[in-house]
C-alpha cells in the first residue's frame, strides 16, 4: 500500500503555530476565560437595573480608548477582559435597561447572547456552501413570514443587518421587477440610460432609511414623492392616487409604494389593505417598512390594523427590535421569490447545481450565522412568549399615555396604536410659548440622560420639540413607566426653576 | 419632600415579565447554561482537527431542520442546546479546519469567539449615541489604517458586514465626490438625469462584488470597463489609460479605478503606484479592493508589492478573512473622510452637536459592536501575531506550489505572491485533453469534499476547470499541506481508475 492510499493525517508533533500567534488558546485556557466571560455577562445582565441607564464616559476613559496604541505583541486575555470591565462595559448605550425608552433599541434576549460563542466557533459563511447554517436560515426566515402574516409559499427572504438593509434589499427587488415589466434589465443598463425615471411613494411619516436606500441606488431622493398623512398619521390614500396619476401623466415611472407598519414617530400603521388595492389598480409594487412595527401584529389588540400585510409584495423587518435579537439582525421578505433572486443572483436558476445559496438573494456574499440567535430565542420564548412581551410593551405605552394625561405639567401629543408615546413637558404657564417649550424639552431630555435614572430622547415633530418614549424592552414594568414619568416631572421642574 | 423629589425607583415586587416570556433567564440559569455553551465551544474548537473537514447533512437532519414547527410555547434551553449539538454543530461549512482550503473563509480567532457574549449583552447600537462602542470603533478603525499602510490623518472609516459592503460603501463615496467635482448632487438628483454616464474600471481579475455594487447603485454593469490583465494577472495600466481616454472622448464620465490587492483567483496585486499616477493624471478616484489581500502587507516578503496603497482614495478590507475575526466584519476606509460622510450623512457637519455618529458614514443606522471582536483579537495576537500567521499562510502556499510541481500527476497553474495556489489534477496521459480534464477536476473537488479529509473547490479560470487552494487558516501546518496534496493525488487517481 502506498503512502497515499493510507492517507496518514496525523497531529503535528511541532508546536501549534496558532498558539504562538495568539490567535488560538488551548482548551483549558479557552474554558477558563470563557467561564469568566460568562460570569461577567451574567452579572452585567443581572445588575442592569441597579446601574445607571446611561452615564457619560469620563475624560480618562475617552483618553484611554482614543490613545490606545496598536500593540506589537499580544497580551494575556485577562488584561483584555480587565480593560473591558473598567473601560467598556460601564459605558453602554443604555438600551437593555428597563427605563431606557430612547431610540427603538431593545434589550437582548438571553438565549441570543448565549448562543453567540457557538455561532462564532462554527463560523459558517451563510452565503455559500452546503451546511446547517443556510438550512437553519431558510427555516427561520419562514418562521418570520409566519409571525408577520406574510405568505410563505413562493416567497423568499434573507436575514440582513437591519431595517435599512432590509428596505434596501426589498427596493432592489421592486426596481428589478419594474424594469422587467417594462422589458429591460436594470442590472445591466442601470438607470443612467433613456428609460422613464423611476419614482416611488412614502408618507411624510416614513423613515429616512428609505431616502438613504433610494440615494444609494442612484435614483436620487427627488425620486421620492412625499405623500401627506392624515390626522392619524397614516398615508392619505387619495392624495397618493392623485400623485401617481400625475406622475404617469408626466412621463415618469411610478414603481413602488412604501407603506410603513409602525412609524418611528408615532407608531402609526398605514392603511395596508387600501394601499394594496391601489397598487393592484396602478400596477405598482407594495413594499411595507415594518422595521419597528411588523411584529406588533402578534398583539391581538392591534392585529386587525395590519390587514393587507398578506398582500404586500415585500416586507422589511427588524429582529433586533421587537424580537429582542442582539444587534444586528433584520430580514427582507419578498412575495415573488424569483424577483428577489433576479435582483442579486449571479447564477441563473437553470445552471444551479444545488439549492440556491443565500448569497444569491442579497448584496452580501459572506454572511454570518444570524439564524442561530433568532432560532434560539424563538425556541426559548415561543410564539406566545414573544406575543406576551410585545403586547405588554403596548400596554405599558397605554399606561404611559394615561399617566401623562393625568399630569398638568405634561402634554400628550400622540400615543398608540403601538408602543410609542409622544409628549411634552409643558407647564401651564408656558403652554403656547413655542420657543421656551422647545428649548425646555431638549434640556429635559439632555438632563434626564445625564442623571441616568431614565432615558428619553427629544425629536422635532410637527414643528415642536417633544419627548418620545419607545417601549420595546421586555423588562419594562408598570413601576418603570411610573418612574420614567416621575423623573420627567422632576427634571422638568428642576430645569424650569433654574431659569425662572 | 414630595414623592417626585425622592424618586423611588425600586425593584418590582411583582413577577418579572421577562422571565415568564422566556426572553430572559435568572442569573444562576444564565451562568449554568453559559458554562455548558463554553464547554461545547471549547470542545468544538479543540476537536476540529479530529472531525471531518466537512460532511453532508443526512436526510433526517435536513428533514429535522426543514420541518421544525414554529413553537407556540418556549422550551428549556437544554433542549435547544441538544438540538444544536446533534443537528447543527456537526455540519459546519468546513472553514475552521486546518485542511479547509476552499473558499477564502478563515478560522475564527478564539478571542473573537470569547468576547461575543459581552458584545451581545451590552448590545449597543454603534450607529448612534455616546458610548464606548462607537469610541472603541473609531480607534480600532485607525488600527486598520495603520495595519494596511493607509493614511490615518483626515481619513474616515467604518466597520461593515464584509468586502461586498466595504466596496459598496467606498464606491458611494467615489460617486458622490465625482458628482461634487462636476458641480451637482447625486444624492438628490440620482443618475436618472441628464448628466454624463459614470463609468469605472476593473481588471478581468477583479471580484464580482464590484459588479453587484455597481448594479445596486443603479449604474448598471455596462458601466464597468473590464481591463485586460498582464501575464502576471495584474491590471494592464497602458490598456487602462487608453480606455479612460476613449471614454472621456465619448462623452462619458470616468470616475473611479478599482484596483485589487489580492485577486481571489491568483492572489495578484495590481500595480497600485502606477495606478495612483494614472488616477492623479486623469482626475479619477483610486479604490483598492483589499478584501482578501490588504493585510498581506503584514508579510514583509510581499510588502513591497503594496507600494502605492498609501495613495489610494479608498480601501475595502475584510477582517473576517485574514484577521480571523468571526464572520461578519469588513472595513471601508476613505482617504478624504469628508467625502465618505458626504455620501451618507443626514446631519450637515455644521449642525452636529457632538462628534459625528458612525451612522453618518454608512447605509446602516443600527450597527453592531464589531469593534470589540477586532480589538480583542488584536489585543491577543498583537501586530506581530497577525503578521506571523499571515506570513505563515504565504509560506504554506509556497510549499503547496512546490509539492504540486514535484508531482507528475499535478499541474501548477499559478501561485503567489499571496496564499492562493491554482493547479490541476492532470495525469500525463490526459494532459491537453481539455474536456476530460475539466470534468475530472470538478469530480476531484466534489469527491474530496465528500470524503471530508481536505476541502478544495474547483473554479473555471482561463477556460480551464482547476482546483484552487486558499490558505487563510492560522492553524494550517506543513503536514496539513502535505496531506491536502496527498489527498488530491489519491482522489484524482481513484476517479481516473473509475472511468478507465
Amino acid at each position: 500500500m502506498s503512502k497515499i492510499d493510507t492517507l496518514p493525517i496525523e497531529e503535528d508533533s511541532v508546536a501549534n503555530p496558532a498558539r504562538s500567534s495568539g490567535l488560538a488558546f488551548d482548551e483549558e485556557t479557552f474554558r477558563r476565560i470563557g467561564y469568566q466571560v460568562i460570569d461577567e455577562a451574567a452579572s452585567y445582565l443581572n445588575g442592569i437595573r441597579e446601574r445607571p441607564v446611561w452615564q457619560s464616559m469620563p475624560d480618562n476613559v475617552h483618553k484611554a480608548i482614543r490613545e490606545q496604541e496598536l500593540p506589537a505583541e499580544g497580551h494575556p486575555f485577562e488584561e483584555t477582559l480587565a480593560f473591558m470591565k473598567h473601560m467598556i462595559l460601564p459605558f453602554p448605550q443604555g438600551n437593555g435597561h428597563p427605563r431606557f425608552a430612547g431610540w427603538i433599541n431593545s434589550a437582548p434576549a438571553h438565549a441570543g447572547v448565549l448562543v453567540k460563542p457557538l455561532a462564532a466557533a462554527m463560523n459558517p459563511n451563510c452565503g455559500i456552501g452546503d451546511h446547517a447554517g443556510q438550512e437553519l436560515e431558510r427555516r427561520t426566515v419562514q418562521w418570520m413570514m409566519e409571525l408577520c402574516g406574510f405568505p410563505v409559499e413562493g416567497s423568499a427572504g434573507v436575514f440582513v443587518s437591519g431595517g435599512s438593509e432590509a428596505n434596501f434589499t426589498c427596493l432592489q427587488a421592486a426596481r428589478q421587477w419594474a424594469a422587467q415589466v417594462d422589458g429591460w434589465d436594470v442590472r445591466a443598463e442601470g438607470v443612467q440610460g433613456m428609460h422613464r425615471p423611476f419614482v416611488l411613494y412614502q408618507s411624510d411619516q416614513g423613515h429616512f432609511c428609505i431616502r438613504r436606500s433610494v440615494e444609494a441606488m442612484g435614483l436620487g431622493h427627488m425620486a421620492i414623492r412625499i405623500i401627506p398623512s392624515t390626522s392619524s398619521f397614516q398615508m392619505d390614500v387619495e392624495r397618493l392616487r392623485q400623485q401617481i396619476v400625475a406622475d404617469w401623466a408626466a412621463g415618469l415611472r411610478p414603481f413602488c409604494v412604501v407603506a410603513t407598519a409602525g412609524t418611528v414617530e408615532t407608531g402609526a400603521i398605514d392603511p395596508l389593505d387600501d394601499l394594496a388595492d391601489l397598487c393592484d389598480e396602478q400596477g405598482l409594487w407594495l413594499h411595507v417598512d415594518g422595521a419597528y412595527g411588523a411584529f406588533g401584529i402578534l398583539d391581538e389588540h392591534v392585529a386587525p390594523l395590519y390587514k393587507g400585510i398578506e398582500r404586500a409584495d415585500s416586507l422589511a423587518t427588524d429582529q433586533h427590535k421587537w424580537l429582542s435579537v442582539p444587534i444586528d439582525c433584520g430580514c427582507a421578505l419578498v412575495r415573488n421569490g424569483a424577483a428577489l433572486r433576479a435582483a442579486f443572483s449571479l447564477t441563473p436558476p437553470e445552471q444551479d447545481e444545488h439549492e440556491p445559496w443565500l448569497s444569491e438573494y442579497t448584496l452580501q456574499r459572506t454572511r454570518r450565522f444570524r439564524a442561530l440567535d433568532v432560532w434560539a430565542i424563538i425556541q426559548s420564548a415561543g410564539r406566545n412568549g414573544l406575543a406576551e412581551a410585545i403586547a405588554n410593551n403596548n400596554k405599558m405605552a397605554l399606561l404611559f399615555a394615561h399617566l401623562v394625561e393625568t399630569q398638568d405639567d405634561l402634554e400628550l401629543i400622540s400615543s398608540g396604536p403601538l408602543s410609542i408615546v409622544r409628549f411634552r413637558f409643558a407647564p401651564p404657564q408656558l403652554r403656547n410659548k413655542p420657543l421656551p417649550l422647545d428649548q425646555l424639552n431638549k434640556a429635559v431630555a439632555y438632563e434626564m440622560q445625564q442623571r441616568g435614572r431614565a432615558f428619553l430622547t427629544s425629536t422635532r415633530f410637527q414643528s415642536k420639540e417633544a419627548l418620545r418614549a419607545c417601549i420595546v424592552n421586555y423588562m419594562t414594568t408598570e413601576a418603570d413607566i411610573q418612574a420614567i414619568v416621575d423623573e420627567t416631572l422632576y427634571v422638568g421642574r428642576k430645569v424650569v426653576s433654574r431659569y425662572s
